[in-house]
């Protein structure tokens, strides 16, 4: 099974990131969606989308403390985001995972998946047989066209990146996965919301494994299979007005 | 069979965009993609991806006239984009269906899905139906959190939209289908380049039906089933300062 853990927060977008996203994992045999609401509720927009999607998943929630949350404003790389909401994922699946058979032997693979980015359904494949952890490239992130590992001889000997190559694991959240039984032998390992900007996934693969143990997937890294898509906040210009007006869309419409 | 007519063109989201585009409409039965290129020849990118999608396909180009098409940093409102290639996909449907048994008098329905929106699988199965032009809500555009017919008695009578409802069909492009037999009936119907500003979608349809004769569909008009969605452009600012020092991504790996 591979376990994909997605963060998500309420914004117009949502519902329209969720359903492709859905639509992705509805394709890729043994899948478990873990989808974790930045929210002190579940919203009845995600239950819903859930239930009608055919997969298999579990529903979890957990807000950003307050001075985390990245205000309207902010610069997106401000703060971390979505880090408790993978951290709580991490938490459930271990808690569910010590109660089936097998203990910390268990076969599995865990991956972070967050709700905006692109994935082809050859990632899934390739990253099924992870033993330890897993690398590949990751397209459109960090102001370049890819970073990736780079590999000799079969192993990661640096990364290719537009900022600070020397950062323990200098890889974007969607490059890499983590097989299950290395993320039950080590039942503390999370992710650091104080890490400083870039080191997120350094903080918590850190602990897990060393450069030397990576293991390329995806053709030795040289396929781009997972690109870090953003997607526009939509214009509600004339919604405004027309709501000034009391003739806006009806809040009753989902969207 | 829903024949979806899409315009397409390079950029750096492209492959993303048409990766999680073809995973939708993998899950629909009876789909046929017609995809048309804005560029004077087909690319290897399109080619290869349409080859290994799974997907019933027709691979068609036509490039923008010169004048027509929309500069590195014009508005995005400035030209309307997709019209030469939907036309294209037009023609070619049109001349294919002349080769089949049944005239003009053949099932089918045809959708013009642009690769950026965002699209349930459900309005598929609600745009099976379509006897002559079905209509439904769009979320997310025109600066709204939806568009949508306004349906009384069965009949849409107006239209919810921020701009200009007196428009003959004050809708975008995501929130109609046409049936195939419609528009084998009327074989000059297109798309009109030179239509000012939103009144494309009318360019086309004026000439196939009047409001009366339009088709509620997703339980009349009240559920948001598509999004126009728009993909962020990536930044590249890394990308280029390594390029100048000869240190850029690989050309040679498409991304
Ligand atoms: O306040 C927030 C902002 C983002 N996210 C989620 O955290 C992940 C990463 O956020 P985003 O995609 O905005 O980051 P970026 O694209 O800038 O890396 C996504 O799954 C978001 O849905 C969240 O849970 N709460
Ligand atoms: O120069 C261009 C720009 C856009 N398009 C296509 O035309 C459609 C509409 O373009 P876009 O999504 O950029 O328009 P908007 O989101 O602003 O309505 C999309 O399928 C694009 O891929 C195109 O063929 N050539
Ligand atoms: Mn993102
Ligand atoms: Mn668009």
């Amino acid at each position: 099974t591979i376990f994909v853990i997605t963060p998500t927060y309420a914004r117009l977008v949502q519902k329209a990131e969720l359903t492709r996203l859905s639509q992705t994992f509805l394709h890729v045999p043994q899948l478990h969606w873990i989808v974790v609401e930045d929210s002190p509720h579940k919203t009845p927009l995600v239950s819903d989308l859930l239930v009608k999607s055919g997969l298999t998943y579990t529903h979890l929630h957990m807000p950003t403390a307050k001075d985390r949350k990245l205000q309207e404003n902010d610069p997106s790389w401000l703060k971390p985001r979505g880090v408790e909401q993978r951290n709580e994922g991490l938490r459930w699946l271990r808690e569910d995972r010590r109660a089936q058979p097998g203990g910390d032997n268990q076969q599995g693979v865990v991956y972070f998946a967050d709700d905006d980015n692109t994935y082809s359904l050859q990632i899934f494949e390739e990253m099924r047989s992870t033993e330890r952890v897993s690398v590949w490239p990751v397209g459109l992130v960090g102001g370049m066209k890819y970073e990736r590992p780079v590999i000799e001889g079969g192993k990661v000997v640096r990364f290719h990146t537009g900022w600070r190559p020397s950062r323990p694991f200098p890889m974007d959240m969607a490059g890499f996965a983590v097989s299950l039984k290395l993320v039950l032998a080590n039942p503390e390992s999370c992710f650091d919301g104080e890490a400083p900007m870039g080191f997120l996934e350094s903080s918590f693969l850190q602990g897990l494994v060393t450069m030397d143990e990576l293991e390329p997937k995806a053709d030795n890294c040289s396929k781009v299979l997972v690109w870090h898509t953003r997607t526009e906040k939509p214009k509600m210009k004339r919604e405004e007005a027309l709501q000034a007006q009391g003739l806006g869309s009806d809040r009753a419409v989902e969207v």
